[in-house]
């Protein structure tokens, strides 16, 4: 059994409209009033506890908790790579992410939220090992778990050049790259990021099509993974959306 | 007495020059014989301990501690608002950031971080309360936060008043703002950040000159507020950069 903690996370989850619930309430603020009364409207149980009832079950809550009665989609990955092919359809725009070694579970629902936000279309990772840090990916996320499509796959290398086929272009995350702006984001994109420290792993690098970086005026070395994407995510976003760009 | 555990941290505070030591060393990796070694350079004295002398003095480290003997700078600020303009002098561009009511110490040290990536030349705060989580500062901000300017004010409404007789325009991060993308950031540039959940406070939006947003894609409500700072700074640095960019 899963609780979910946050308040975004069960607020989207309930949305979601996937089978959830009871929804245990100790201290009923205005935000967790607000979760009451959709839970009512979606038919959601909600169970009145002591606050000493929901700390033996989350280590971090505000007075509430969703219960869920499975593992969180994480430990299955909801969209295979070949059913977002398939799906693409004749799309000239797509944004598809791939998450090398990015094993904290922080940042990986870090990166999520960003994902949502910036409408990226797929996420592809081969992670297992994050599958049981579900809970924090989906609090991370603010949510955003529950909506990003992500794939995961026991062999990256083979996921880009499947991407390259589909059209895609492919771009590492790396200091030594070009500065991001430089280059023509749009069309089918996808971006490789590495785990803080380690980088992308030689292999993934040989199959990339080129390294892109974000331009650095500070002493230290590198930027959060969860804020380097965001920037990436960001200045696709800003290319795309075309015209009244300053320069 | 505090403990620096993170590489980071610990590089960054040894290179800055300013006093401490000494270095405990447990488990020498080779990021910590880089470390050991720029101690010695430095004439900082490196201890060898047991692990478990480690586990005593911080609750997270990584085989190696660095000892300060003082309060980091975020007790005491290490500039002032009126220092700060007077180094200005005749410049043209210049990016100060203020922080209205950001308590995290973790978002408060990844907004260091990207500060020193992105070359912001002061942060004003009005934050004594983060000030006794120096050392999740330092570690989160990845040593950055031994470099950034500080500024710290009881009076933050004052503070803008200031920047704006000095030239500087201020804008707001707010989601019902203006994309970001479609206004003249550079020159000299003021952004303001609110905390997650509450945004910037009335009295302090009533003093912004225009809005900004980071436009969303998503269904979740906002970014984390380091990414979305990250996001911010990133576009003020990109359209200053000049020629070149992609549209």
């Amino acid at each position: 059994m899963i609780y979910l903690s946050g308040f975004h996370a069960i607020e989207e989850r309930i949305k979601s409209g996937r089978s959830c619930g009871p929804l245990l309430i100790a201290k009923p603020g205005p935000r967790a009033r607000e979760i009451v009364a959709l839970a009512g409207e979606r038919k959601i149980p909600v169970n009145r506890v002591g606050t000493a009832d929901l700390d033996h079950l989350a280590a971090d809550h505000r007075g509430i908790l969703l219960e869920v009665d499975e593992q969180l989609k994480q430990s299955s990955p909801d969209m295979s790579l070949e059913e977002f092919m398939t799906g693409l359809g004749d799309r000239k725009n797509a944004l598809a992410v791939i998450l090398d070694e990015i094993t904290d579970p922080q940042n990986y629902g870090a990166i999520l939220r960003s994902c949502d936000q910036f409408g990226v279309d797929l996420v592809v990772t081969r992670h297992r090992r994050i599958a049981k840090h579900a809970e924090v990916i989906s609090k991370t996320s603010a949510g955003a778990s529950a909506w990003v499509p992500q794939a995961e796959t026991a062999n990256l290398p083979r996921a880009l050049e499947d991407l390259k086929e589909a059209g895609f272009w492919i771009y590492g995350a790396d200091m030594k790259g070009e500065d991001v702006y430089k280059r023509d984001l749009k069309g089918r994109t996808a971006i490789v990021l590495g785990g803080e420290g380690t980088g992308i792993s030689r292999l993934l690098k040989e199959n990339c099509d080129a390294m892109i970086a974000i331009p650095s005026l500070g002493r230290i070395d590198s930027l959060n993974v969860s804020v380097a994407a965001g920037v990436i995510f960001y200045e696709v976003m800003r290319q795309r959306s075309g015209a009244n760009t300053r320069m």
